[in-house]
This record gives C-alpha cells, structure tokens and sequence, in this order.
C-alpha cells in the first residue's frame, strides 16, 4: 500500500511503502507447544530525538499536527508524551464525552463508597490539561470519520451539531471499549446497568439507594463483577454472582479461584457459577427478577452487566485499519497501525504477549498509560517501543486479594506447553509477627528449563507485593530455582526470613529437577476416581488425620516413616500429602531415598485440594 | 595447602589441591570507577545429585557425618537441606545455647509487646527437627576447637562439663555474630544492654516494666536501634537515640534518611546525629545518665547498645579458616571456605556483592537461610551455589516503612561510578483511593549505560513492594528505562495506574538520555552559597511560591512558562523546581526546546530539598 501525499503540501511526507505490520498469531497453537521466544526490538530511546528543533532549519514556519482520539487514559498519555517531545506540535485532543483522564478503574470504590469525593474521579480538567502540556482539549466532539488519504479526520461538535476536518501528521487513536450489553429481553430497563462511566456510576449508586432496593444481581464473574459485587454489599444490597464459566476469575485456575468464591459467599453474597441469565423478569420498565438458565428466578432490584467489554473500532475499522485476531486494532511495537501515521493505544488496541509473543487484548489502564506514552512519543517523531504484556492483574474482593501475572496452567496446557506447578501456602510475615496469615501462590514453570510462565497468589497483605515480583521474574525470563537468590528485602512486619516467592520457587525448583514429583489435586482426583492402583499415605499427625482426609488414605506421621516406611510397598505407586506440601515433600524425599520407585507428592497439600475432606 | 587423610580410613577422601579461594577485594575500589561485571557461575541444580543412593554400591556400610556448628539460622537450614540431599547421611548439630532457630529478628517485636507470645519466637523446638529430619540435635554444647587435619571438632557438653572429639567428613560453621560492646566507662552496669537472643529480650521487658524506668537511650540509629527506640516507645519509656553519623539509618542516603528521623521526632523520640557517647553516670551499680561526648547528660534508666555486630569467627579463625576484608569468614560460592569441606554460613560468613562483586558481609537473617541451604547441600555431596546477595534491607518505623536495595548513592560515588539519580514522590494507591500517600524513591543509575545500581524508599504501605520489585530489576541488570515495561498489577487499592516503580524508571531514563539534566539539593546548596551565576525559577503556583520557597527563586507557573520565558536568559545557567519534579522537568522540556542551553531542573522538588524553604 503507497502512502499517498495529502494536500499538506507543506509538509515533507515521506513516500515509503508502508507494510502490513506482521502479526504471528497462532504460531504457538499449533503442534508440539512451544515458547515462542519473542522479544521486542531492542528498547529505542524516548525523547531524544527533538523534531521540533531539528526541522526548525528545514520548514521553518511548519508545525507538526498531531490529533488524539479519546480523552480516559491512553489519549492524555500520549498527548502529553507528544508534548515533552516537541513542544512546537499542534497538538489537539477530541472527546465524546464531557471528562478526560477520569478514573474509570475507581468507580466500583466510588459506588461501595469508599471514594467519598465525586470530584477525585477526575484526574485533570481539560482545562488544566491545556495549561500544563498546550494541548487543545475538545471535549464532547466526536471524530466520525478517518481519511487516511488525505490524512484528516471529520469531527462533529456534539454541543453545536456542526461538523469539520481537522489535518493530521500522525494521528493516535485511543477510542477506547464498551461494555457488551448481551441481547437478553429485557435488558433495556431501567435498572438494567453497566459501569463504565461515572454516569454510569452515579446511575446505579442511585437506584441502590431507593428504599425498595434490597437485591442485586451482577452478571458475570471477572474483575468487575467481583468489585461491584463487594461494592453492592457495602451499599446494603443482598448480592448475587451469576456467572457462566465454572469459576469466577478466569485468569485465575480454578483451585485458585475457589476460595476467592469462597471468601465472598463467607460475606454474604451468592455465587452462581456455570449458570447463565435465560431473560429478566419485568415490570412498569424496571427488572424485578432474573431468569437463569438454571429455571430460578432471582429477586433483582438492580443488575449489573458485566459480562466484558468489547474494543471500540468501529472508526477505525472504516478507515481500513486492520484489526488483529483479538477484535481490537492490530498493533506493531511502535503503537502503528497498517495506516501509516496512525497510531492506537488503550483498550482500543492490541498488546503483545511477553511470554507467547501472540496478540493479546489487555483492556487495563496500566497497559493504557504505557500505550499511551509509547504512541505519543512515535506520533510526535521520537521513537519508542512497547515492551509488550505478561498479563497481570490484581483485585480486592473483600479482605481478600487476587493477584495474577503470566500463563494460567489451563492457558499453558492449552498452547501444548509441559509445564509443571506448584502450590505453596507460606506466611506473609514471619510465624512471630502479628497478622501473620498464609498465602497461597501457584507457579506454572516450563517443565523443560524451569522457565516462569505464569504465577497466581490470594492472600492478605502482601500477596500483590509477591505477584509484581513474579511479574518482573518473568519479564526477565528467571527460572523457578532463580527466585531463590533474589536478594528481598526482609524483616518481620513484610515477609518471613525465607520469602513465599523464594519458598514457592524452591518447591517449583525440585520438581523441575525431578527431586521430587507433584500430582496435581486434578489428577489424584481423577486417578482416585478411577479407582487406580495407588497407595495414599497422609503424612500428618494422627489428630489432624481424625479431623479430615482423602479418601483411602492410610496414616504415617512424617516423624514416624523413617521407622514404618515397611508398612508401605516400594514398587507401587504412592502419593503422599500432608497440609501445605511441605512434610509431604519430605516424605517423598525419604521413601525416594528408602527405594520407593514412583513416589508423588500432592502439590499444596489439603489446602490446595478442594474436593473436600472425610472422617 | 594439602588435605590429608584423617582417621577415617573407609571413606574415601581426595587427595585434592584446595586453592585459596579468591577474592577480588577492592579491585572496584581504584582508579576510574567501573562495575565489576562479577556474575556468579551458572547455577547448579540442587539436590539431583543423591550420594546417599550412589554410593550404595561403593561403601554401601559407611554413611556420611555431617556436623554443623550453631542452630539460629544457617545452621538449621544446612542440616534440613543437606537431610534432604541424603537420607542416610549421619548429621548433628551443636547449639551452644539452649535454643535452636529462635526469631533473632522478630526480637523488637516482643519488647514492644507485639509479639506476645514468648513461645512464638521459637520456630522449632530441638525434639521437633530432631523428629522431622532426623538430625541429633544437641543444645548446650559448645564447639572448642576444630582440627582440620583429622577433620574432627572437640565439643564441650555445657551441662556435664565433658569434652570429646566428632569427627566430620563436611562441617558448616554457622557461628553467627555478637553484638558489639564499645569499652565505654560504666559499660557494664547491670541496665546496659544488647539485644541478640531471647533471654537480652526478657531483662530488656523486665528493665522497662521497673516503676522507676522512664526514660531510654539507644545508642546507635541503625536498623536495630530504630525498631528497639519504637519499641521502647511502645512501653511507656522516653527515648532518645544517639548516633555517630550523621543520619539515622546507614544504608540510606542522608537525604533519604532525615524523613525517618523525621518521623521518629513527630512521634516523640529524642535523635541525636553525629554525636557520640563519652561515658555513662553510674550509681548503685546501675547507669543513671548517658554524657555524651557533646558535653550533655541525658537521663537514661535503661541503655540500649545497637553499635551494631561482629562476626564470631574465633573458632573459625583459631583452626586456620581464613577470614575475608570485612572481618567474617572468607566463602566460595557453594559457601566453601579456604579448608576443605569446611563450609561457612549465616552472619559469620561473607557473601559476594552481586552489583560490584566485592566481598560484603550481610548479616541478616534472610541471608542466612540462604546461605545455609547453599552450604547444607554442598555438604551432603549435592552441589549449590549462592547467586550473592544485593544489600537489600526494610525497616518499620512507628508508621513509616523504609527500604533499600543495591548500592546507596555515596556507595556508588564512592567506587568512582559515574550516576544518575532520581527522586519521585508518587502516591502509592490510585489517587481517588482511601488512604493513598506519597511514596517517596529514589534511584541510583550507572550513566552510562542506564543501569540500575540500587534504589531507597520511604513510605506507607507498598514501600517495600516497590523495594523487592526494584531489588528483582537489579538482579537481573535492568536499566532504568527498563521499567516502564513491566506489566505490574494494577488495580487503585494497590497502585496507580502508572505504578511509582514505573515512574521512577521513566525520570531516571529521561536523565540518563539526556532529555532533562538534574540536580541533586546537595549539589544546588553548594552552588547557592558559592553564590554561583544561576537563574532560579520556581514553577510551581503563586501560592505554593508564598507559602515557601528556594531563597533567591523567581516564580514562574509552569502555565506561564510559555508566554514569559522571554523574562529568562537563555544563555545562564538556569535551575527550575517544583514540588515533587514533575512540572519542573516539563518546565525544563519547555526550555530546552526554546533554545535554553543550560537548564537543570531539582530532582524530587521541595520534598526532596532538606535545606528549608524561606518566605
């Protein structure tokens, strides 16, 4: 495709074939699984290159027009990155909306009330915005069009009606998502909601606060879901969780997800997984109930959609910008588009993945800023790249946190990669601390090298501190046994003398090294079920044995096996566990070094496993 | 130097040349400044390697012996690693005292009455690691003398008096440090005190809970002071802290450390910097007051000496094991001392520095699992090695967390690097979060390549999230820019959507690409009272210019800058601040576009500036 020349005739536009930017999708689901080994080009620096000084010989009297599209969190990243790197650009910002750079991740603490301030959702003013970085902020102005020919778009003043080209060098969109809103009867009525806006927030806060208002119910069980569900309880709600998968928090993997579930149901609030919404109960134009799939009908005085949200593209998709196979604009490393000059950042856009190297959508303001920053440096003549993904999340739900970065085991296991897991359940801080409490962390590892995928950890304080720490393992590419020499910073308030993420990459460690082999709660189950020839050995005390175990097992306390490991046979097949993995690892360890040929040790012990327990 | 063989005719031992181990002390301490590059060698896997099992066939009656010398910390971890390397092997451990593995760090904490347990600060009983892994563990027996030629340690039963020989095929020193007694007047009265061990804690409480106990002085303002001076704040006392330096807290920069001082004032505690003590009032066998060597007398009815430890390496050094620079014993990477199969771990041992590959000593109790685990499987016959350690550090102040990781910026310049700094004051939630507070970090970069060298922070909560975070970067050679990359977890309870590691990243890059030069306040006060040729600019707002400002600044609001930078010279040297940074680099991108050539703007703004504001 040739770049044609504008009606800029004063601006220098190079005549460069521009090519489609390359998007290897689907190289690592195919055969034998394996990592892609992608990695961004080399880092190129921010900002030191100055167009506006540097043309300022050339075109003297010239300046380079740069419009953004999208005012939340990508589009004032990159209008002020554009800014520090050339402070002579024209640089205009349009809006649909009346706010920019609002805190769209703050909302469901703006409707639990914790955020009591309406006004400390809005980051910056277009106002002070213009001030700081002389950006031209339009607000409500709509760009309707994209004419990547003439490189101009056509915006539509939402308060006068009128409309009008605007010229651009480089263009950025940053038209964000919105949340889908599935076809169910029903779902137009009044208490029918969505968050995405404070709007939208301000909407549901009111009709939680009517007086009939008792029940809510949220459909769908993500990040959102979950926020809203808590946010809901603290207005005084009776909550309900519909959700259609067969766990809340898909990133997580499902012996990971269930005492998230667990946690909330322990609040007061009804988790439905595997269960989906048939149609709404409605009466005078408002819901009053919600039909599941299942044959109930939940009292709903309020309900909330939050199923996803899905990338705004419709502009861009009509100006011949090619989407990736994400359904959000396909990005190279430099933010590009296929339309040369025209850049996309934030929920609009596709990411790479760090650990697969494939086109991710992460429709997160933390990704948001860093697209936002690394577009509006390129449109403005710097160059920068974008580092890509790993993935990562955290969300309070209730006294609970939920952290996660990298590959799930069921995303790993999906693109045929052999990995291994483990599951620990460490302190938080030292045994001696006050408010010491356990943390479960699973690592998912490249059983061929070691290689972090992926981690997950719930927990109290500290479980993102642990999360973030494996996110920057992973961008490093550190093995499991790597985590172990990682000098953390240690005293008793923060972490115990051995932190959770050294622990957790030491059991990983000697499972990679074959030290010691791991069954999966999954797999013992369905071993068991099958009524495989194993012999289960429980290596906890006697009392803790009486008060609940697996199915079948037999009891030696660890202290006891050195000396009545003759009870057990060597050549069968044997799976020990015990609370957390620990004394089981240690009785694989002895029964492995006694002669014991196919020794396994059940990952995380009873804490991990969640079939439940029998006398 | 030759090992010969011992007495222990039926195992084989090599006839192996055991060269000094080498040390490359100070080999970054001369000439032009440059980093060691030092990177430990590959890993080795720990624990594939199963000697009990191979050497079945050989010497199939003769188990291993495999003694170890102090059951605090290392010592315990070196006979758990190296039980679980091999089973068969015959391990004891020697405690001259009557506790193994008590919480040393965790001892503040039961001063202060958080910890109310006593019986918590003991992590394992002696029966209780006997039972689990199988080692004799004998308390009250104290190593005399080690004889490396017959490779055997004669031991003196405590509670009997008898003494005997234990030979060893490997043996861990794991002796540990003591505290150290300044041979100051009056030092032994009986309410003069150091804080090491369980029972130092008992007579602290006791000494404290005295009706007539009012008043505190702790001399020494390092980590073990300031948690002692909370502590002692906590039960009822007055405190005052004498310290030698000028600065609390040794591993911080002084800029980084006056907020902890601070802090520690706000809340009620008396810090005397760069004093010292000269002698102590005694009365009845007991001190009354403290004289300082300033010439004041402060009452003191309890004395806290924390002028740090020393390494205990009498025993070791008595033997022939070579000691290191820094007065504890010199080690290899498996932990191997200059003696063969002599190993040494834990607050007697070095440890390598992994920034400049120097000799350290880190006495820490994290370090010396670490290090215990490494020498544990090295002396079962597996192989380990120790990846080093960074100097990372947190300490909880009252409300404050303080951090650090790598090399301090005085420790940086002190090798001849040639740095970058950075000082940012982001919040640590969203910023519509409750409870969010400023964060503050700073950044030491090597210049030339953007290499992280170390990090500080003061904070609330996530101080020390931001520190492990940052100490993981280091590990792995990021650079500042590098940062900005990583996918952290983003979610308001836990971090802006820009998290503060981020952002410290990105004006840590900015400077070391040159698109904005700082200046450090050190650098700017002795500039100002050299009454150097600079133009000052304040631009932050006219009322926070009133409120306070740099002596000598002009105000011009970053908003103005615009329009009135025709009132500067472009030609002098021009300096511009605000309150945390940020606007004076956008103040200093607008300069330098405008053709300013000396611009600097002042790192981390006010909060940073420690020399006072004027009206």
């Amino acid at each position: 495709m040739h770049a044609e020349k504008g009606d800029n005739k004063d601006i220098e536009v190079k005549d460069v074939e521009v090519k489609d930017i390359e998007v290897p999708v689907g190289s690592c689901q195919t055969g034998e699984g394996h990592l892609c080994g992608w990695q961004p080009s080399p880092r190129l620096k921010f900002g030191n290159h100055h167009p506006g000084q540097e043309r300022e010989g050339m075109t003297k009297m010239k300046r380079r027009r740069i419009l953004v599209v999208g005012g939340v969190a990508a589009g004032p990243s990159a209008a002020a990155k554009a800014r520090r790197c050339d402070e002579e650009a024209e640089i205009r910002l349009f809006e649909k909306g009346p706010h920019i750079s609002y805190a769209g991740c703050g909302l469901p603490y703006y409707v639990s009330g914790a955020v009591r301030d309406r006004q400390k959702l809005l980051v910056m003013t277009p106002e002070a915005f213009r001030a700081r970085h002389n950006v031209e902020v339009l607000t409500r102005h709509e760009v309707t069009q994209i004419d990547p020919e003439k490189k101009r778009v056509r915006v539509r003043n939402l308060k006068e009606g009128e409309e009008r080209w605007y010229e651009y060098d480089a263009l950025v969109l940053a038209t964000g998502a919105r949340p889908v809103v599935p076809p169910i009867p029903g779902v137009e009525a009044a208490n029918v909601f969505t968050l995405r806006t404070i709007p939208d927030a301000d909407a549901i806060i009111q009709s939680a606060a009517r007086a009939e208002a008792r029940s809510a119910v949220v459909v769908g069980g993500g990040l959102i879901g979950l926020e809203m569900a808590e946010a809901l309880l603290a207005r005084g709600l009776q909550v309900t969780i519909i959700e259609k998968m067969d766990q809340v928090l898909a990133p997580l993997d499902q012996e990971m997800a269930l005492p998230v579930q667990k946690h909330l149901e322990e609040k007061g609030v009804r988790v439905l997984t595997g269960e989906g919404v048939e149609g709404f109960e409605v009466s005078s134009g408002a819901v009053t109930g919600v039909r599941t799939q299942g044959g109930a009908v939940l009292p709903a005085d309020l309900v909330l959609l939050s199923v996803g949200v899905r990338p705004d593209v419709d502009l861009a998709q009509a100006a011949g910008v090619k989407l990736g196979p994400t359904g959000a604009i396909a990005t190279g490393d430099r933010m590009q588009t296929n339309l040369e000059d025209i850049y996309a950042a934030g929920d609009c856009a596709e990411s790479r993945n760090r650990v697969t190297g494939e086109a991710v959508w992460a429709p997160l303001g933390s990704v948001a800023n860093r697209h936002g920053r690394t577009a509006g440096a390129n449109a403005a003549g710097a160059e920068a790249r974008f580092g890509g993904v790993l993935g990562s999340g955290v969300v309070k739900v209730c006294d609970l946190t939920a952290a996660w970065t990298g590959l799930s085991e069921r995303e790993a296991r999906a693109r045929g990669l052999r990995v291994e897991v483990s599951h620990v359940h460490p302190l938080n801080r030292a045994h001696c601390y006050p408010e010491a409490k356990p943390l479960a962390i699973k690592l998912v590892v490249n059983a061929p090298d070691g290689r972090l995928l992926g981690a997950q950890a719930i927990g109290r304080e500290g479980t993102d501190k642990r999360i973030d720490v494996l996110a920057t393992a992973i961008y490093n590419g550190m093995t499991a046994h790597d985590l172990f020499d990682v000098d953390l910073a240690y005293a008793p308030p923060f972490a115990p003398a051995k932190d959770p993420v050294a622990v957790a990459g030491i059991v990983a460690g000697n499972t990679v090294d074959g030290e010691v082999r791991n069954i999966t709660p999954g797999d013992l189950k369905r071993r068991l079920d099958a009524a495989a020839d194993l012999v289960l050995v429980d290596v906890r005390t006697q009392e803790e044995y009486r008060a609940g175990h697996l199915p079948g097992a037999l009891n030696i306390p660890l202290e006891e096996l050195r000396q009545r490991c003759g009870e057990l046979w060597p050549d069968r097949e044997t799976v020990v566990y015990c609370r957390q993995g620990l004394r089981g690892y240690l009785a694989a360890r002895i029964l492995m070094q006694k002669g014991f040929s196919r020794v396994f040790n059940l990952g995380g012990g009873t804490l991990t496993w969640p079939y439940g327990l029998v006398r």
